[in-house]
């Protein structure tokens, strides 16, 4: 054999498990898309096709829809945790679990006031529309002996219709970017964070309340900046997030630059006061960096805030 | 010349403006993706390639552009009469102009208050989140003397965990499913309807009032409505737009049953009580029809919900 | 009641069946993605939820696996025939059925000779590599005498780097675009023909023969026009299949015109002779025609192209 | 301050270019989408928002199309070769290019017989048909001194429908799965291999050929392995590579195990011999393994293959 196998995992991908909570007549949703990646001993598998140290991934589906029901869903970052140490400590051979969840949110529908007389407003307690501002997004790994819980969010897309600048830059002879003193800055931001708990003898943190936090921080600075470039307006909702919430030690940022040209419309006549833009698709600037607490390891693979 | 030219229709398609109006420091954002079809005398270009009767798509592009800015865009509506109008009256070959448009929402991002000490609550009215709970769409047709305004939505996902109910139905050879007596309804509305307004001799309704009240009309159907059938829930939702929408005639609605199995936690020794589901991406059911003013002309295409 | 109900349909939508058909070792797979829709006395179950005509969606899913054994797959036409005529003579408040498919098609992978002494040719007949080239559709629909077929396909993408003219348009005070005399043609082609069988008195077309004649001659009619707008070689396409073809008496197609723009490299000191373009995404032109052969109804609907 | 910057990068991303090159009548085509991402002495444009380092992404973008002609493409490896290099051998602050591309491949379209003879075999030497069974992709590393070359292909469908089994595997509480001794074996494979080429120095491998040699072992491996496990699949496939090719000394996949279930027809009184399977979405397996040349070095990032 002049081969080796390297790392490997597997699992089941993408298991959308929702779950419904009763208190009383007022519902609780929690809807998630888990996926369950397994290593360890692995090497006949792959080497001779024994399927000895497997656990189906089929079993790996129904373990996440038991799960559901045994220890419930209070955030996607306890479900994560909850699965990642049963799959470790329960099977002899897997010796480390990543859980990668994605969660979509949902608002309640109003009720109409006209009918709530009739009906009452209890009725409308199981009644929601999906909220599709972003994605939550969650990845724990658990090696038996430390955790590792990442979180996020992508699809994120903001726009400043102004306070944003673009000059003193580099030039070559392929330059022909003109220099922009007043221009739309919009970008969809796709971010990964990591906590620094990683053993459970400490306190794990609120993972429902960082997030808001995390996500609020993110919004204002990218709001609050008055940017010369998206790299600065980066550093500022990074540093913002980090300062802020002691439990973030380290976070990435994959941040397009969604190009807003302004359309000429001199041909017909007309002027263009940062009025009328073109928004355009590909090709976009793709800006990405990540920001740590002085002292910390970086730690989020570079690629993660692009999956 | 054994074939003959049916009927055909170009412009350009997928025009993304976006249109920054100021009020002082309060900056407004209209963004809407343009499509322009054109029909007429064109049986030359078909059958010989001369371009003598068309108006290039570059030039239907560019005056999207620039109508932005000399029409101004108050709503899809009204953008789009203001361009269809112009194509057939401005260009004599031109007989009909139907102008497609989606719109994407935004909602302005909150300042922190600690910030807005410091840079003053006047620098974040120029920063904005893209709403992603739906898609507002529009259709504008016009043969020089007829308008024809369709308006709708799509992507608009919603669910009901409970009261809806599927039984009594029809079993033949092929039927194996159970009865249903408490089950999740679950859909992704996408519904357009045609307002009744056809000249410009007549007063052209408040379009966005009419978007707002017919999107509210058709949550609170969905969500107000003890459910024993799909169909029973868009018949709902149709009938309460057209009774409380008087500029409205017709409605047309497709929706998925994105079908929500419970899933089956026996096996292993756990009783599942309505709470956790499997959120299945296809097959799913798919209800469309047509709910119409009584008296009133059937004229959304079958398939335009689809599109 | 002041609203009634409209034209209306259901069903089980994107069922995704996969057949494997043995001939001693040499197996033969068929994939299809089948969308069922039903009409009929429908009225009930929208008006009160009564589901006493409504034969459940599961249950049309069912048909359509059990009909891939009952049956067989030997075209998706006389597939969806079988379908459909069995949904409207075996259902008495089903008066209309139309069947959507979606075919998928897989090449063999050719064996290594190498291994092929070790293995034995045979061994490599049941392996297959799906082909990305273009997606067979077709759609059936029978209302208990008459039949309409339609065929077609989307997603063939096609480019002439040469033999395309764009010139002597009209220009109005909104036209900047330059004339072209050698510019790049580019399209993905989506098209829907009809077939002029509707008869069970009358034999059936070759389906499959049909489907490869007609793709043919569209790729070929796109290769040797001399084009002198998309519109010409849209007409071309669309005639060559009617004449071509006397089962076939119309078709429709949509032609984005995919904008290949000529590179300014002109500020780097280098001529761009043609060699160098920028592929654009949107916006893009977009042809939409019917052709029919002399006489013949027009009956594909406008929109069935965009699908 | 208390937070520092991390690792990062910038560029325009998603350029897509065409180059049509002229062989008299003949025209070759090459269609790409290239990203670039460039790091250095970055630290200021995050900090302060000084651009002085900056080469703007709007001047890559133009390098890319500029390269395009100066240069050529030959392969996607030599044309990010050439544009890493000039990235860090051109501009001080930047220490180090990665190239990303994606590569779509057409075909020619076959002239017909009988219009051959009109309009002569010449013509048709311009006409191109996008093959759409896979996507090439390379990406191309250059810190000023080490090159790393990975590239690969992804969307690649392949299933072998027999041949395959699946037994043995651990039950645990959460297991239902019943073991499959003949069963439809399906994946996408999305894969990245290394070159051990590195330097200048060295004489760079013949990169069409190596893709198409690598692709094709791929192709061989997956359909003439009796398969135990995916994983063993995978691993066939993986060091079939390795020793068939001297210059490849990693290689990971990552396979999803596209699920074809077996259709229970038995309710219906019918039999189902493999012969008829339901194609399922989600969730599906997911198998991901590095395989390696024994002693070199594992250097492709693990999620590599999901990008």
């Amino acid at each position: 054999m002049t081969t080796v196998l390297g790392q490997n995992q597997y699992g089941k991908a993408e298991n959308r498990v929702v779950k419904i909570t009763r208190d009383g007549d007022t519902h609780h949703i929690k809807d998630l898309n888990v996926s369950v990646a397994l290593s360890g001993d692995m090497d006949d598998v792959h080497y001779s096709g024994s399927n000895a140290n497997v656990l189906p991934t089929d079993t790996t589906k129904n373990t996440v829809f038991a799960f559901a029901k045994e220890v419930g869903i209070e955030s996607a970052e306890q479900f994560g945790i909850a699965l990642a140490r049963h799959f470790v400590t329960s099977q002899e051979p897997i010796e480390r679990a990543r859980i990668r969840i994605e969660e979509y949110s949902w608002d309640r529908i109003a009720t109409s006031d006209a009918n709530s007389r009739f009906i009452g407003a209890d009725e409308v307690r199981h009644s929601f529309v999906r909220n599709g501002t972003q994605t939550r997004v969650a990845q724990i790994t658990f090696d038996g002996e430390r955790w590792e819980v990442l979180s996020g969010l992508k699809d994120l897309t903001v726009l400043n219709s102004t306070n944003s600048e673009f000059w003193g830059y580099v030039k070559d002879k392929y330059t022909t970017l003109q220099e922009a003193y007043d221009r739309i800055l919009a970008t969809s931001v796709s971010t990964w964070w990591r906590y620094n708990w990683t053993s459970d003898e400490d306190r794990a943190p609120n993972w429902n309340k960082s997030y808001d936090q995390a996500r609020t921080h993110i919004l204002q600075a990218f709001a609050e900046t008055y940017s010369l470039s998206l790299q600065q307006t980066l550093y500022q909702m990074g540093s913002r997030v980090i300062n802020s919430r002691s439990e973030i030690d380290e976070i990435r940022f994959s941040l397009p630059n969604s190009h807003h040209f302004l359309v000429d419309l001199e041909p017909f006549g007309l002027k263009n006061d940062n009025e009328v833009y073109f928004a355009a698709d590909r090709p976009y600037g793709l800006i990405e960096a990540t920001v740590l607490r002085d002292g910390a390891e970086q730690r989020i693979p570079f690629d993660m805030t692009n999956l």
